[in-house]
């Protein structure tokens, strides 16, 4: 058989629009991949009979009604498994063949795209305890989390793109693990409904993919615009980029070190104007704003399950209804409050470079299975609402990937996704990681 | 058959307690009432079959395994209806036979409520369009919106409290022309996973009731917790309130302002220390930001509905996935930083004062039930995310209900309940207005 499981989704999607390959074929492609790769454990749910009946239908759209996505396989990310049961309160979650949807997956099956299944997660996408994915650059390693299976299942050529969701660095986390790229937009700018939250003013919907380019695809589906328009370029030659290490920097790792030292070098020989640069003091107060808002927002989001079964909720649920870290609503309310304030801030200091480049991930992935790693780096980017890009490239200090993140002022997805696209280019060509992935 | 249905939700609990009455025999009384008062329209999907046998069930849970509000019973705001069709793409919000529930009626369901139905909206709580639902002060004036039916219910002796929902007015506003009590609590107090979105920043989960008591066994139950004590006193003798008129003031109708005056004069005699005071001019700018908000966040609310059935979508959908209102993201993130720069300037100045009273409503309900009403005195107090209650007790200009708000601080959602039972006692004792309803 072909082997268009190794393709990206936009190779795909013009071979099905050209009529070269069947979406049945390409599902059964991928479906033999998946039970070739079955160690990975990527998936929570997968009904091959399910997926190949869905391929069918879609081919027997006619080509004048067919949407953007037409044949473009997805895994979604099981936002509600935990250990083996489903005791979210939204089936949507849970139950593929349902009538129920998350507004997402409306949006994703309207444009055509075939929901291939879902993708393992932590609990309630809310601990750092691993599952049993592994990473499939080697399976000793934490694919990290908590969109486990749709980092892994991507990289791991079973489904070119999937969807994630960040609450402190669910993305960009796996995104460096599995050394692909990782977009989570803008704060608000994909509906959330259908899905479970954790921590309203943090929760975004995301995607993982194997190059910018898809990752472009899906932004126009979901109408990620920007006010003003992307510049025509594919270099980043007189581009200015800002290095911020933040205040996490003492947690880097060799890895991290490494990468960082050659991202400027790289960049630098291809004629981009980089400048180190400080983020305001006040920026440091973002970690220890960061576990205040998630123990009290997680109070009301695991009010429900707690009440129904408390025996079954994720520990982290249990201590933030029980308010076990004695969380007022007056520290609630500042660290709300110094996140706003913040927020122009960093988009003023954004704006006045091309792009800024700052730490994915400490390291590479640990090894084990039982920790998903450290989203120290992450989540500051996420209570900011700024758009943030994991770019793949480089090699840890475990020889497995680790990358780096563009991120932009809120609101500017396709620029960032435009500048990941062009530093992408050079990192994924001389960043060093030669990815072992048969 | 005794008239159960005409207790207040904290009489009916202590009586099914006790032993006195049992679920099933409240349902029926509920029931007969509601039949008779069929004309209201107050109810989308009501199954007295279903409502009987969760009576019969929950009559069967021995006493020990009760839970707080067991027998209570509680409308819930079908925020999906759209003339007649359900095209949410949340099933939990359109078939209570369903195992899905959204999170706030899992709560009410582990507490021991009884789910009665689901009560009369707007198309998708989004519009100011009126349905066939009637106010029950008289069936030729609307009951308001978006959560019509919820207000309508319990105003009308056919459920004692309602679960209702605010993005701009639409539990104050119906709360005011239906002379209940409507509690609006703090953003993100209360879980809004299995709901549909409009706006993301704004949506809030709220109750009616036809007292304030049976807000504040709600509030416990949903764990609406202050930092501070609620002081113990049930009278406002030496307490500070302070009147806001706002910068909406302007708009104010015969019967709001025979209302205000009356409610200064009224808590003076009372023993209160009553003060005047003038919001700072920025906070003129709430009603501009509003529309902004409300344009940028449905772009992305309303996608997947306008992507599967555009036709069917409300025209306030279709416009904001169409932009049609020209709004950048430069504007949404100012009105976004803008609402956040105010929240903690609203908490400094109204914490000066033991309650803040403002108004509701521009005036009583508008004759015909093609618009729900202005909406401009609410929206301003869901921007701040501050928890706002309504409190009936006043005539309007054409006779029907009127009331007035007490506003506080952020999570300081008990604190404005207790005030609010205070002020509501004497503007119920006192303000004028006798309800007509048999």
């Amino acid at each position: 058989m072909t082997e268009y499981y190794r393709l990206t989704g936009s190779q795909i999607l013009r071979l099905i629009q050209q009529g070269e390959v069947t979406v049945e074929e390409y599902a059964k492609s991928l479906l033999a991949r998946i039970k070739e790769r079955e160690h990975i454990q990527a998936w929570a749910y997968l009904d091959p009979e399910l997926v190949l009946s869905q391929a069918r239908r879609l081919d027997k759209i006619p080509l004048e009604k067919r949407g953007p996505l037409h044949g473009l396989a997805v895994g979604i990310k099981d936002i509600a498994l935990t250990k083996g049961t489903f005791i979210s309160p939204l089936p949507l979650a849970n139950n593929l063949g349902s009538a129920a949807d998350a507004s997402v997956v409306i949006v994703l099956r309207a444009a055509g795209a075939l929901i291939l299944g879902k993708t393992a997660t932590t609990e309630f996408a809310a601990t750092t305890e691993g599952g049993p994915c592994t990473n499939p650059h080697n399976p000793n390693h934490t694919p990290g989390g908590s969109s486990s299976g749709s980092a892994a299942a991507v990289a791991d050529f079973q489904v070119p793109v999937a969807l994630g969701t960040q609450t402190m660095g669910s993305m960009i986390r796996p995104g460096s693990f599995n050394g692909v790229y990782a977009l989570k937009p803008t704060w608000g700018s994909i509906s959330w409904d259908g899905l479970a939250h954790f921590s309203v003013s943090n929760d975004t919907v995301g995607f993982f993919a194997r190059c910018a380019e898809d990752l472009e695809v899906l932004a126009g589906t979901f109408r990620l615009i920007d006010d003003e328009p992307v510049p025509e370029s594919l270099s980043v030659a007189n581009t200015k980029i800002a290095f911020a290490k933040t205040h996490i920097w003492p947690k880097a790792g060799p890895g991290l070190k490494a990468a960082w030292e050659k991202a400027i070098s790289l960049l630098s020989r291809h004629g981009a104007e980089v400048e180190e640069i400080e983020l305001p003091e006040d920026f440091s107060k973002l970690k220890d704003w960061n576990p205040i808002i998630l123990a009290g927002e997680g109070r009301a989001a695991f009010l429900g399950n707690y009440l129904v079964s408390k025996d079954q909720l994720t520990k982290v649920g249990v201590d933030a209804v029980e308010n076990k870290t004695n969380t007022t609503r007056k520290t609630l309310l500042e660290s709300y409050d110094g996140c706003a304030r913040l927020r122009p801030v960093w988009d003023e200091i954004s704006r006045k470079y091309d792009a800024v480049i700052t730490p994915s991930t400490v390291d590479d992935a640990p090894r084990g299975l039982e920790y998903t790693g450290d989203h120290s780096f992450c989540s500051m980017w996420t209570m900011l609402h700024a758009p943030v890009l994991n770019i793949p490239g480089f090699a840890g200090e475990h020889g497995l990937p680790i990358g780096l993140t563009v991120v932009g002022p809120r609101y500017c997805d396709l620029h960032v996704l435009d500048m990941g696209k062009r530093i992408g280019k050079i990192f994924g060509e001389e960043g060093g990681y030669i990815s072992q992935i048969a």
